[in-house]
C-alpha cells in the first residue's frame, strides 16, 4: 500500500534501489482509502536481502507491505499434475462404457489374455516414481513430502517430454528392505519404476532387488540417467578433441549413486581406467571392488583426463588442480565442485555443470522406449544407444542437445526400443503379440 | 473384404437379419482386387450370436472377415487415464520454475513448514484407489489387472465429476495385514484412500485399520459410497409414502461389505430395526454382533418395510415373496436380484436395481469435500450430509439425481465439506491455516 500523493512511490523505488533490488514489472492493483495498492516484481538474490528490504521499508513513512508472495511457490500452488480423462464422459452413454457395465467386457478381455493389461489399460504408459526422500536434489534427507515437489516435477517432464504418466509414491523409509517390498506389493500398478532421489547405499541394494525381481523396467534415475547424460557429453567432448573415450582415465569425485552409476556406465561402454575419490570409506571400497582404483582428490585430478563430481559440495575442486586440457564435469546442483568458467581460466579444454549435463535428458525417452518395447529390463546397451542418440542431437560446439527439444526424446525412445530388442530385454517385433 | 459385384453385401445383409442382427454404420474403407474393405456395426446380444454369425457369415462366398473389434474395447485401447500437467514448460524459464533449480524453494518451504505440502503440491487433490483385485464388480476375485480397468473408471469418474486425481494402487495379496500395511507405507503420497473391490471379510479389517492409523480420509467405497446412496434412496422413497425412514424396518439381503456398510450407516441415521440374510454364517454373527437381526430369505422378506438385495445372486428373490407396499432395492449389477418391473408388478411400492443406486454419485463428493476441510476421517455425519443432499436433488418422482449431474457432486461437496468441520472431523474454518 503506498500513498497515494506524490513522492511516495519514488522514495520507495529509491529505498529499493540502495538495497540492491531490481524492480521488475508494477501493477495497480486497487485504490483503498488514500492509498494504492500495487504488486511490484522484485529480483532478489537471497532471504537476507528480503529481509534488509523489509526492515528498510517498515521505516518508510506511507508504505504498508499487504503480503510477500514468491512467483516459483505460485506456480507450484496447488501441485504440478493431475490425473485427466482421455475418453469422453458426457452421456449416459458413454459412462455405460467407460464404467460399468461396459467395463466388465474389458475386465473379462483381461481375464481370458492377461497380456491384454497392456492393450486395455494405462498400464504401459505409467511409471512410478517412487522415493524414501533421503537424496532430494542437492538437499539431502528433507523426507518424502519435501521431496514431492521434485517428484512433480520429475512427471512434468514426463508427460511433456514423451507422453508418460509419473505417480509419485512417497514411502518413507530408510531401511533397504521395507522400501523394496513396499514397491513389489505395488508393483503391479505401473509399467516402469523410477527409483528417484534415494540415497547411497540404500539405493544399490533397492535397486538390484526390484531389477531381479520385477519383471517390468527399473531405473535408478540418480545412477543410470545421470550416467546416460555424462556419457552423451564425453562422446561429443572427445570427438572434439579428437581422442577416444575408451582410452582415456575418467576420475570420479564422489562415488555415490550418481558416482557408482556413471562408473559402471563408463566401464560397460568400455573405460578401462577409471580413478576416484569419496569421503565415505564403504563408497572406495565399492569402488575398488568394481574395478576402479580409489585415491585422494588430488590424486584424482593429476590422474584423469576427464573429471566428472559429483559431490554435492559447492567449490571443491581448486583451480590450482585443474590439468590442462581436461574436461571437467562439475554436475552438483544448484552450485558445482568448480564453475565452468574459473576450470577453463586453468586450462581446462570443456568445462560444464549440472545446469547443462541434466538427466532429464536421458530418463523420459529411455522409460518411453523400454516401455514401448515393453522391455523386461532397463540394460547397457538400452542406456548407451540412449547416450549415442543424444550425443548426435547436439548442436555443433555444444556437447549435449537442448532439453526442451522434444525431437530427441523421440529419437532416444525409438533407439532404447530398438536397443532393448537387439539385446534380448524385450521380445523381438516379429515375437510381439499384434 | 466383400466381393464388389451386385448382390454380396446383400446377401450378407440377409444371412445377418437371419441371425438376429441389427445393422448399425456401414464405412467403405478401401478398395482391395476386386473387393471392398467395409466396417460394419453390429448389434449383439451374446458371445455366442457373434460365434453363430462368424460360422454361417464363412460359408458364403466371397465374404471374409478380417477383424472382429469390440467397440466399448476399442475405447479401452491405452487406458482412460493420464497424468497431465498443470503448467507451462514450453521455455528454459519454465524449466527453471517446475524444475531445478526453483523447485528447490518450494521443497525448502514445506520443510520450513510441513503443513505447505498441501498448499504447493497435488496432495491435496490426489485419492489412491487401492484394490487387491478380490471383488472386481460382479465378477468376484479377477485378480488386480483384470481390475484395473475398473479403477481407472473410479479415476475417471474423480476427474470428471470434481476435479480430484485418483491412482490405481494395485495390491494382489488377500492377506488383510499385508495389505493395510503396504498401503500404510506409501500413505504419504496421497490425500485420501479409497479402498476399492475388496472383498469381505478382509475389506472390514483393512478400513478399520487404516482408518486408525492414518491421518488422512480412508473409505471403503463398496461399503460406504452405497450406503450413502442408499440412504439417499430410501430418504426420497419414504417421503413419497409418507412414513418416517427411522420408524421402518429395513431387511438387507447379503451381509457382504455392501450390505454391512448400508446397514452401519441406516443404525447411525438412526433406524432401530435391521433383519438380514446371508449365507455366509460369519457374515451372519457379524450383523447380529453390531445389533441386526439374522433371519432367513423369506423372514427378511416378511419383515421388512424396506428391502436392499446387495448379494451379487441374480433372480434370487421370487416374486411371491415381494409385500404389498414394499420398497424394494436390488442392487447387484448387472443383473439384479429381483427385476424392478417384477417386483412392483408383485405389489412393490418402489423397485429399483443397481443402475439407478449407483455409488458414483457419492464418492466423488464425499472425498472433494473430506479433501477440501482437509479432513482426518470421514464419519457418519459427513455421510448423512452426502445422502440428504443427494436425495435432495432428485427430481419429483425419481429416487436419485441423475449421475452426470455436476451441480449434484459439488452440492455433496460442500454438504461434507461442511459437515466435516461441524463434526470435528476437520479443523473449524476459523482455526484453519490460510
Amino acid at each position: 500500500m503506498i500513498r497515494d500523493e506524490p513522492g511516495y512511490l519514488g522514495r520507495l523505488a529509491m529505498a529499493l534501489g540502495d538495497e540492491g533490488v531490481r524492480i521488475g514489472e508494477i501493477v495497480r492493483v486497487r485504490a483503498s482509502g488514500g492509498y494504492f495498492v500495487r504488486d511490484l516484481e522484485l529480483y532478489l538474490d537471497s532471504d537476507q536481502q528480503l529481509e534488509a528490504i523489509l526492515k528498510r521499508v517498515e521505516k518508510l513513512e506511507g508504505i504498508v507491505v499487504q503480503a510477500v508472495l514468491d512467483p516459483v511457490l505460485e506456480l507450484h500452488r496447488g501441485g504440478k499434475i493431475r490425473t485427466r480423462t482421455t475418453v469422453p464422459l458426457e452421456t449416459i452413454g458413454d459412462l455405460r462404457k467407460v464404467y460399468t457395465p461396459g467395463v466388465a467386457a474389458v475386465c473379462n478381455e483381461i481375464v481370458a489374455h492377461p497380456e491384454a493389461v497392456w492393450d486395455y489399460t494405462a498400464l504401459g504408459r505409467t511409471v512410478a516414481i517412487v522415493t524414501n526422500g533421503t537424496a532430494i536434489l542437492g538437499l539431502g534427507n528433507i523426507g518424502v513430502h519435501a521431496g514431492l515437489p521434485v517428484m512433480e516435477g520429475k512427471a512434468v517432464l514426463l508427460d511433456r517430454l514423451v507422453g508418460l504418466s509419473g505417480i509419485p509414491i512417497l514411502i518413507p523409509t530408510r531401511e533397504a528392505r521395507t522400501f523394496a517390498e513396499t514397491v513389489i506389493q505395488i508393483s503391479p500398478s505401473f509399467g516402469a519404476i523410477k527409483i528417484e532421489d534415494v540415497a547411497a547405499p540404500e539405493c544399490f541394494e533397492i535397486e538390484e532387488r526390484l531389477d531381479r525381481e520385477l519383471p517390468i523396467p527399473v531405473m535408478h534415475d540418480d545412477q543410470h540417467g545421470t550416467a546416460v547424460v555424462v556419457l552423451a557429453a564425453l562422446l561429443n567432448a572427445t570427438e572434439e578433441t579428437g581422442e577416444r573415450l575408451k582410452h582415456l582415465t575418467v576420475g570420479l569425485i564422489g562415488l555415490g549413486a550418481a558416482g557408482t552409476g556413471i562408473g559402471r556406465l563408463l566401464q560397460s561402454f568400455g573405460v578401462k581406467h577409471l580413478v576416484g575419490t569419496d569421503i565415505n570409506q564403504e563408497a572406495m571400497r565399492r569402488f575398488e571392488k568394481s574395478g576402479g582404483e580409489p585415491m585422494d582428490l588430488a590424486g584424482v585430478m593429476r590422474e584423469g583426463d576427464v573429471i566428472v563430481a559429483t559431490t554435492g559440495v559447492p567449490g571443491l575442486i581448486p583451480a590450482n588442480l585443474v590439468r590442462e586440457r581436461q574436461i571437467v564435469l562439475a554436475l552438483s546442483n544448484p552450485n558445482p565442485e568448480i564453475r565452468p568458467q574459473v576450470a577453463l581460466e586453468a586450462g581446462a579444454r570443456f568445462a560444464v555443470d549440472g545446469r547443462f549435463v541434466n538427466n532429464a535428458l536421458g530418463f523420459p525417452g529411455i522409460f518411453r522406449g523400454a516401455l514401448d518395447a515393453r522391455a523386461r529390463e532397463i540394460n547397457d546397451p538400452m542406456k548407451i544407444a540412449a547416450a549415442r542418440t543424444i550425443a548426435q542431437f547436439a548442436e555443433p560446439g555444444e556437447i549435449v542437445p537442448p532439453l526442451l527439444d522434444l525431437a530427441v526424446h523421440e529419437a532416444v525412445a525409438s533407439a532404447v526400443e530398438k536397443a532393448a530388442r537387439t539385446s534380448g530385454a524385450a521380445p523381438h517385433a516379429e515375437e510381439e503379440p499384434r
